[in-house]
C-alpha cells in the first residue's frame, strides 16, 4: 500500500480512542511539563536563540497545554499558531489568556492534517518524540505541517533527531522470564482443572496462549530507566533524521546494519537499550546561535519521562571485552496501529579470535 | 435522541478500540474462566436443566472462548450458534473442534447486531454482565438477539438480574482522599516551579486540574472485594430485570428511590457498595428444574472477578443503628462512551428520633 493510501486508511475516530485521548488529561500534560530535561532543552533552545523568534511567525504542532507556544511568544514571536487535536486546546487557550498572550498566540483545535493557517510560518516547533523516538508516529504530522506551512527559509525546532542502541545487562531478563514461566504454570493448572471440573479440554489453546504470553513477557519492549553502568558495549546510531528534509517514507521503515564492541570483561548480554536525542541547530541558512541538545540516553542524574526502551534477549548470552556485535535492525509500523512498532533484530557476535558465536534473530513489539 | 438513533451513533471502529479489543486476549478469557463462582453457576444452570437443551437450538451471545456453547452442546443441544465479535472466535472454533463438537457448535465471527442465523433458537445463553451489572451495556446485544432470534416459547440464560446497593464502611475513603491531596500538593509545587524556572503562570489550570483529580480519585467508582462485615446497613435492590421482556429503553436509565437502615452501632458511613446477582429460572412456560443463582455480593469465601463497585462518600458520615437512609439513585450512560456509566446519588438520613442529618448529593463515574 502506498503512503497516502496507508495514511488514509487510518480511521480518525479509532485513532482518537487509541491515541489522542491520553493527551486530553491535564495529569498527563503535567508529567511531561515536570520532565526537567525536556523543559530545559526547549526553554534554552528558544530563549538562547531568540533571533529565530523575534518578529517571526511560529507554528506549534500538538501544543498540548500550550507551553512551547507561550515561550515562543515570550521570546518575541509576532504570531504563534498552536494546533492541538484534543480538548486540551481549551486549557491551552485559558493558559495563553492567563499569561496575557492572547493577541500573539492563536490556539486552533483540530488535527494538523486538517487545519488551515492564514499564512506561512518561519518556525515550526513541536515536541513530537515518542518512546524510542518514533513510537506514536507523530513526526508524520510535523512533516505534513512543514510541507504545507513552512516558509522556504524556515527552521525546524528541533532540527535533527537520532536513534541510538547499545548492548546492555539487565536483571529484567530474569524477571520477565520468571513472570512468563509463572503465567504458563498457571495456565497448565487451569487446563487440568477445567478438564477435571468442567469436562472441557482447553489444551487446544495452549499454543496460542503460549504465543500471547511470549509476546507480552518476552517480546514486548519495556520502558526502563537504565543506569549508564548497564551499558556493556559502544552505543551506535540506528537512524539520523534531518527534520527539514525527512519524509514519511524515510521514517516509515527504519533499517540499519551496525556494529558495536563489547567494552566489559565477561559480561552478560541481556539485550539492547534504545533511546534518542534531538538537536536544535536551526538551519544551514539560519543556524542556531546556541545549539541545544535534548538527550534521553541513560544518565546517572534524573532521567526523562521517555526513559529507554529495552529489548530483552532470551536467553542472555555471555560475551567478552572486544567481542564485536554486528546487528541488523529493522523497525516498521504495526499493521493494526500505525502508532506502534514492530522490530526485527538479528545479531552476529564475532570474538577477537575471529570465532563466531551462534547468531540470533528476534522479533519485538513496541506497544 | 431516540434509542435507534443513539445506537446508530456508536462508531463501530471506536467501540472496538475502546471495548472489544480486551476480549481478544486469551489472558483475559482465562481470568473469566478461572472465576469459579461464575463457572459453577453457568455449569450448574446448564447441566441441572438439561431439559432446556436436549434437542434444542441455542444461541450464545459473545461466546468468547466458547465455553458456554460447548457446555450447551454437551448438555444435548441439537445445534448451537456461538457469536463472537473479536478474533477470539478463531480460538473458540479451535476449542470446539478439539472437544469434537464441530458438528453441533457453529462459531460465527461478527457482532450480534449484524449476524444472520439460519433459524430461530430455543435458548439464548450469554454471560453479558459487566461491573455493577450494566457496565459495558452488553445486555443491549442480548436484547437485540432475543428480539430477532428467540422462539416465542424460548428461554433466556440467565432469566433474571438484579442490582443491589448497601451502605458500607471502607478505609478506601481515607486512602483516596490522601491520594487526592497528594496529587494537589504536587500540582501546587509544580505551579510554583513553572513560574519560577520557566516564567509561565500555570495557576489558570488549577481549577480544571482539581476537577480532573477530584473526578479520578473521589468520584470514580472503585473495583473492590468487600468483606461482608463492611456492610453497615440493609442491602437494597436498585433494579430488577426480567431478561425475557426488558428493553434497551428499560435499562438505559436506571432510577430508584430506596431505603436502607443502618444495622450497626456508631458506624462510619464511607459510601455504598454496588453489586448484582442473576438467576437461571427458565420461563413461566418452561421453568427451570433447578433454579441457579449467581451472586457477586460481598462474601467471606472467594469473590468473583466482578468484585463490587464502591462509591465513596467524602467526607464520611457518622451514623447510628436504626438511622434510615433514603436515597435516590440514577444511572445513565456516559455521553462519550455508551459502555460507561454516570451515577447520581442523593441521600437523606433520618435518625430514629425523626431528626434529619444534612442531606448530600454526589455524582460518580463508572469507568
Amino acid at each position: 500500500m502506498g503512503s497516502t493510501a496507508a495514511n488514509r486508511a487510518v480511521d480518525k475516530g479509532v485513532d482518537f480512542a487509541n491515541y489522542f485521548c491520553t493527551y486530553g488529561f491535564l495529569y498527563h500534560q503535567k508529567e511531561m511539563l515536570c520532565d526537567r530535561v525536556r523543559m530545559d532543552a526547549y526553554f534554552n533552545a528558544i530563549f538562547e536563540n531568540k533571533h529565530h523568534f523575534q518578529g517571526k511567525t511560529v507554528l506549534d504542532v500538538g501544543t498540548g497545554s500550550g507551553i512551547l507556544a507561550i515561550w515562543s511568544a515570550q521570546a518575541g514571536a509576532r504570531k504563534v499558531y498552536a494546533v492541538e487535536a484534543t480538548k486540551m486546546a481549551e486549557h491551552a487557550r485559558e493558559l495563553v489568556r492567563a499569561n496575557k498572550l492572547q493577541n500573539l498566540v492563536e490556539v486552533i483545535e483540530g488535527s494538523m492534517e486538517d487545519v488551515t493557517l492564514p499564512e506561512k510560518v518561519d518556525v515550526i516547533i513541536s515536541e513530537w518524540m515518542g518512546y524510542f523516538l518514533l513510537r506514536e508516529s507523530m513526526l508524520d504530522s510535523v512533516i505534513c505541517a512543514r510541507d504545507r506551512w513552512l516558509n522556504p527559509n524556515g527552521v525546524m525546532y528541533p532540527s535533527h533527531a537520532r536513534m541510538w542502541m547499545a548492548p546492555i545487562r539487565s536483571s529484567l531478563v530474569d524477571q520477565k522470564k520468571s513472570d512468563y514461566e509463572g503465567a504458563m504454570e498457571d495456565w497448565n493448572s487451569f487446563v487440568n482443572e477445567t478438564k477435571t471440573y468442567y469436562g472441557v479440554d482447553m489444551s487446544a489453546l495452549t499454543n496460542p496462549f503460549t504465543e500471547e504470553q511470549r509476546r507480552y513477557y518476552l517480546q514486548t519492549s519495556i520502558w526502563n530507566n537504565l543506569h549508564p553502568n548497564q551499558i556493556i558495549g559502544t552505543p551506535v546510531i540506528v537512524k539520523e533524521i534531518d527534520c527539514l528534509i525527512t519524509t514519511v517514507d524515510d521514517i516509515r521503515d527504519v533499517r540499519a546494519s551496525i556494529s558495536s564492541s563489547i567494552t566489559e570483561e565477561n559480561a552478560r548480554l541481556c539485550g539492547f537499550g534504545g533511546w534518542f536525542d534531538v538537536h536544535f541547530r536551526g538551519s544551514n541558512k539560519s543556524p542556531a546561535q546556541q545549539e541545544i541538545e535534548l538527550t534521553t540516553a541513560p544518565s546517572e542524574d534524573t532521567g526523562t519521562h521517555w526513559g529507554q526502551q529495552v529489548f530483552l534477549l532470551h536467553p542472555p548470552q555471555r560475551v567478552q571485552c572486544g567481542d564485536n556485535l554486528t546487528f541488523h535492525f529493522s523497525m516498521s509500523r504495526s499493521k493494526d496501529n500505525h502508532r506502534l512498532m514492530d522490530v526485527d533484530l538479528s545479531c552476529e557476535i564475532r570474538q577477537p579470535s575471529g570465532k563466531l558465536l551462534p547468531p540470533f534473530q528476534k522479533k519485538f513489539y513496541i506497544e
